[in-house]
């Protein structure tokens, strides 16, 4: 589920559903090279005749506007799948030179749904999944699953619920749609996450810019410092909340550090920063940074093995924090860093696109 | 002169001199190893007692007011050098490990005069330097250059004052205060630049995303699209200006592509981009970006040398833009786009600090 626009067109689908109209939902569930919509994308086809959002941006929308009409006429679910080299029955070209799959199926809006349980979890900032069968005599089967492990509805079989369940928990902390292979059968995994958090350790200058830009990324940005004389929140106006408390505690009033959390200490105070890092390197954060010199880190590293941290915790570290861009402003330093954040989150290491080779977008979530 | 905070510094010291008080002077001229305030920083110290500014956050200061004190009671302009290795007289250690030289000298604010220039020419946004002899008979001679080719002041001899203006041209478009040497004699160049511009060909989605950020990093950007149902200024709150024009004309009208102008074309459609793209490759640009896969970017290659432009101009393309972060969202997009920018401008490429040696910071102006 794209999780920016997909909600509006979902509501527009509830609307003709809500005047008694069948209602087809179209879903990417896979592309190939230049696709132009990413995995999740939607598309509603209601009885009616209304149609809202897109697959394609206006390749393919006819043929899968045509699919919708005979599925609402009493078709199975399918999967479609089109592409520049489709000598099928639709003959339809992505201008673009991609292929893209299509999930298309009958939509029941009917609460305590899967789906419907997904609706609800997206607008509650939840982690969770449904779980498509794709082919066989069940296809169209829904499994609802969330990180918290509560799960609605059945694939038909309790092996199936357990290893797509598995599957989709790998998928919710990758924050990523995708299709996967499930004891022999195609299920799609369709993923939302709330907006992922970013801890900043220390009430300092660039603490600001780093918030301002996470927050303009889309991150929820949290600054937290023992020094009550620092954090004070009028300093960080981009921050969800300024905790001026000491990090153990801080971090299990935030609810804890998760796969999603990044983490970043500023203070270039040992005894604090120390405190702070022991506690992220134990934890399983996506992102632990320190910002500071090479000799500092140095000195760093080797404070925190006298703590007792073993060299694969240290090695997570990203000191000196940041992407090397010559960065000299607090702004350009933040930069850096969320570009680092940001990069590592989609398996990349940054350096300029022109000189690598690969796909430049990540698998959309 | 650093350009953020060193207005309020001098704008001290001017405040002093209306009142009849000697001001002296002392700016940070060359720094080694992890200085802790960039070259150009300002501490200014009054007759009547009055301290603004620093130097080196407080290691040093004591030992400047000192000598502050000797240059008010009539001595001569002098370089003070200050470090850890230090045995001299002053006897101060920088806590960081770096060490620094100081430039202190008598300042004199009287309109015209070179220094009067800079004021002026930092205030109205312009390209400027002022040259100060630091050595020799003439120690404390100065000569004011902007980049438009206007000089003020000498340095006592028609031959120094062209060979310093011709270094100070150089920096001017580094936007970096530096000491040089000049005909065996050394010279601090001390620039002041405006905030750099970027030109945003393509009134699309990404256009919006890109100007925020920028703007929020200190550039001052623009938006150009000929088609004027896209260019709508409503649609790009942080440009400074959106220009609905053909590329000519519209660089023409922001006063054309200069070497601290970064262009970045966002429109997919050949015929727009490239009509940016031959201008902005056969301008002095600081940065010509291009938006687009691996494979658009081999036609747009193809349909550049058709039109003439040589390998070594095709070569500056960043093509696909940005730094190899797997960006998503518009945001994120905008990000790398700013980062690889930043970047190049400080001769870096990107990729993690941690694996990277030399400096993190690049040298400040």
């Amino acid at each position: 589920m794209n999780r920016t626009s997909d909600h509006d067109v979902m509501d527009q689908a509830r609307g003709w559903a809500a005047r008694g109209e069948g209602v087809a939902v179209a879903t990417v569930v896979g592309t190939q090279r230049s696709a132009p919509r990413p995995i999740g994308t939607r598309m509603v086809i209601g009885e009616g005749g209304g149609i809202d959002g897109s697959v394609s941006g206006g390749c393919v929308e006819g043929a899968v506007v045509e699919a919708a009409e005979a599925l609402l006429a009493g078709g199975a679910p399918q999967l479609l799948e089109y592409g520049i080299s489709d000598e099928q029955a639709w003959d339809v070209g992505l201008q673009c030179g991609g292929a893209i799959s299509v999930w298309l199926e009958r939509w029941e809006p009917s609460a305590g749904t899967p789906d419907d349980c997904l609706l609800e979890a997206a607008r509650d900032g939840r982690r969770a999944a449904v779980v498509t069968l794709l082919d066989g005599e069940r296809a169209g089967a829904k499994l609802f699953v969330d990180a918290a492990g509560e799960r609605h509805g059945t694939l038909g079989a309790d092996d199936l619920d357990a290893a797509a369940a598995a599957a989709a928990d790998t998928l919710l902390w990758e924050e990523r749609s995708a299709v996967r292979e499930v004891l022999g059968q195609a299920v799609f995994v369709d993923v939302v996450a709330p907006p992922p958090r970013l801890f900043v350790f220390g009430a300092v200058d660039y603490a600001t810019a780093l918030c301002a830009l996470a927050a303009q990324l889309g991150w929820r940005p949290f600054v937290i410092d023992p020094r009550a004389r620092f954090a004070q929140p009028e300093r960080f106006p981009a921050a969800e909340e300024v905790v001026a408390k000491w990090p153990q505690e801080a971090f299990t009033q935030l609810g804890g550090i998760d796969a999603a959390t990044a983490i970043v200490v500023l203070t270039h105070d040992p005894k604090l920063d120390d405190a702070a890092l022991e506690l992220a390197l134990r934890s399983p954060a996506a992102y632990v940074g320190a910002m500071g010199s090479r000799r500092a880190q140095e000195s760093r590293r080797e404070r925190l093995l006298a703590l007792g941290l073993g060299e694969d915790e240290l090695a997570r570290i990203a000191a000196p924090v940041g992407l090397d861009l010559g960065a000299q402003s607090a702004e350009e330093t933040a930069l850096s860093i969320m570009a680092e954040i940001v990069a590592l989150r989609r398996g990349r290491t940054g350096g300029r696109l022109r000189d690598a080779s690969g796909r430049i977008h990540a698998t959309a979530p």
